[in-house]
């Protein structure tokens, strides 16, 4: 470790609370294991789980201008988000290839966050305000997620803010709160399917004393520490930036299409390029596999590195994750293949490590692309 | 590790050499450590050191419009920079902030890579490219450097490419070339004060090929394993872009002042708001220190993250970065500090893990700020 990747504000808490191992995140460490994938999966599944998220940085963008550039920069219609309320909405460049798929939060009508998958969005944004000439600052505020996630975690949120706070929080709303003075922004979200929510500290300097209070108020949920999960997210159809998807992708091959408004009058960046492509056709889909016979390559899961997928020994794209998965019982993964590989029922092979393995493009109940994100 | 994070082309060889820790770079994983940190600063600055630095992408820019960009964008002027040379160009923010470091390398009047530091100058770039309407392609080519770095690099170069190549190849030349039909760009460059070249790959599926190659030829120059090597930096003065700077510094707070051209007839981005900046006077200096008494601290360098800088009871800054210096036998670090608290001969106090530490900023020979990075 050294000072070029920086450290969440709850960084001291996830040690204690016994870390394993670490990714980075937007430049920053952001905890991956403790140790005990099944049980951690358990937890988020069956309890409440406790997720260090604040590498999901914030990209403020506020000013006069903010709507109308938070608009510019995104490919789904904004029309109508109002302050307390959140969307997401894919983020492609000006070749209509996806560069991020935040959850825009409305703050007020000129101050929106954008919650950031891993990629200098803000640097970029900032660069098109500039450019454009808008009225409008974007900066990284002080701002780090920390995530409860699983069936008890609305509980648990009752327990912490009080039941008429919860109650009248729908799917995506937001709200000022605090928790013993430590200020912050709750918002029923989280990157999974368990229900939960996220707690945005606006504080840094009180990251510990946050989670040590949420772990207080947990203890009776059964509440431990976890991390976004590989396995309950492919399982559950979320889409992993950069993990699902290579570099020059675009939202309609990674089942976002129906998070894209071509449609709406008002310009976006890549519109012009997704608009040809649509005109075309999309060439590749995001596509759920369940693995046939994984008794040789799960022991070598999750996958490291995306593999070539083939069809017919012909190559027709790549196995870009697998996991093995506790709710199905077998090994799963993603692929992002040709259309006319992407078919449910069709039988793939991929060579996992000097290990030929069969996958079949699954259909229900765990995905097909045009499912594969279903937030508001 | 998952298929978020890319490999490198030389990602077996390293594992095959017995790489012990890799950070993230550029979302890549790059070495940092083969466990004898010792023996890997004796191999660099006494012999020779091959260094996976793939993480160091390209950007490419390429088009009518390409050189105009490339002077859009860098804060120093490139007037008369040619092909097969290469120039360190600081580059900044809107706002005058610096968000990288590259150095520029001119393939051609109209194709220039940008080889950067840490962040996702691409995205930058071709934001601002699409927003002018310039007529070029921004994009992250095939290129992954492979660098040699040490006394005996010269002779290594000598015997890989001929001693007619390598005899005219002065400082930041660069030089299309071949090994074994294996494609690369080679420089004249690398980010030590030792010598040495660059070797940018350009085809990523002869990853392992080349290095073995490299290796093989420098067997009897007692060639081995390395990487970036954070005490030999601080010895020779150059900068790291993230870790020794936060958010928010300028070029003139990290001693580029002399890389940044203010009086040029062209914009480039950050002129005004450093123009501006320098009427009111540069805030802050980034530092050499040494350690007074480092007998406490020195267990738990280098450094994990900035701490605070006090004179007189006052924070005045951060400690960024400390490291053990085999050449001055002393802890050694760097600081970035209120100027006025970044003269020669000033004690500051560091609290390290509970034990307060004594530096003293330093003046030669390991470098002022203005010295800080004397890249051609």
């Amino acid at each position: 470790m050294g000072p070029r990747i920086r450290k969440s504000p709850f960084f001291e808490a996830t040690v204690a609370a016994g870390v394993s191992a670490f990714t980075v995140y937007n430049h920053m460490y952001m905890p991956t294991s403790y140790g005990d994938p099944a049980e951690e999966y358990r937890r988020l599944t069956e309890r409440v789980a406790l997720w260090d998220v604040a590498g999901q940085r914030q990209v403020e963008i506020a000013g006069p201008d903010a709507a109308s550039l938070v608009q510019y920069l995104s490919a789904r219609s904004l029309s109508g988000l109002k302050g307390g309320r959140a969307r997401y909405a894919p983020i492609c460049d000006h070749d209509g290839y996806l560069i991020n798929d935040p959850v825009v939060l409305c703050l007020a009508d000129d101050r929106f966050w954008l919650s950031i998958a891993d990629s200098d969005l803000g640097l970029w944004a900032k660069a098109v305000a500039a450019e454009r000439g808008d009225d409008v600052r974007v900066f990284e505020p002080d701002v780090s997620p920390l995530a409860i996630q699983g069936p008890l975690a609305e509980e648990l949120a009752i327990d912490l803010f009080g039941a008429e706070v919860v109650g009248s929080l729908g799917f995506f709303h937001h709200v000022g709160a605090e928790i013993d003075g430590i200020p912050l922004v709750l918002c029923r979200s989280g990157w999974s399917k368990q229900n939960g929510f996220e707690l945005f500290l606006t504080d840094g300097s009180r990251g510990v004393e946050l989670w040590d209070r949420v772990m207080e108020s947990g203890a009776r949920f059964g509440i431990g520490p976890g991390t976004p999960n590989a396995s309950e997210r492919i399982e559950s159809g979320l889409l992993s930036f950069g993990s699902d998807n290579g570099p020059r992708t675009d939202p309609f091959e990674t089942g976002l299409g129906a998070w894209v408004n071509l449609d709406g009058e008002y310009d976006f960046i890549g519109k012009a390029a997704l608009l040809a492509r649509v005109e075309r056709g999309v060439e590749r889909a995001l596509v759920n596999v369940s693995f046939v016979d994984d008794s040789g390559p799960v022991e070598s899961l999750p996958l490291e590195h995306p593999r070539a997928a083939l069809l017919n020994g012909q190559v027709v794209g790549e196995l870009r994750n697998a996991v093995w998965s506790p709710r199905l019982g077998h090994a799963i993964g993603i692929g992002l293949v040709q259309r006319s590989a992407g078919t449910p029922g069709t039988r793939l092979t991929v060579d996992i490590d000097g290990v030929e393995c069969s996958v079949v493009v699954a259909s229900e109940p765990f995905g097909t692309p045009r499912r594969l994100f279903s937030a508001t």
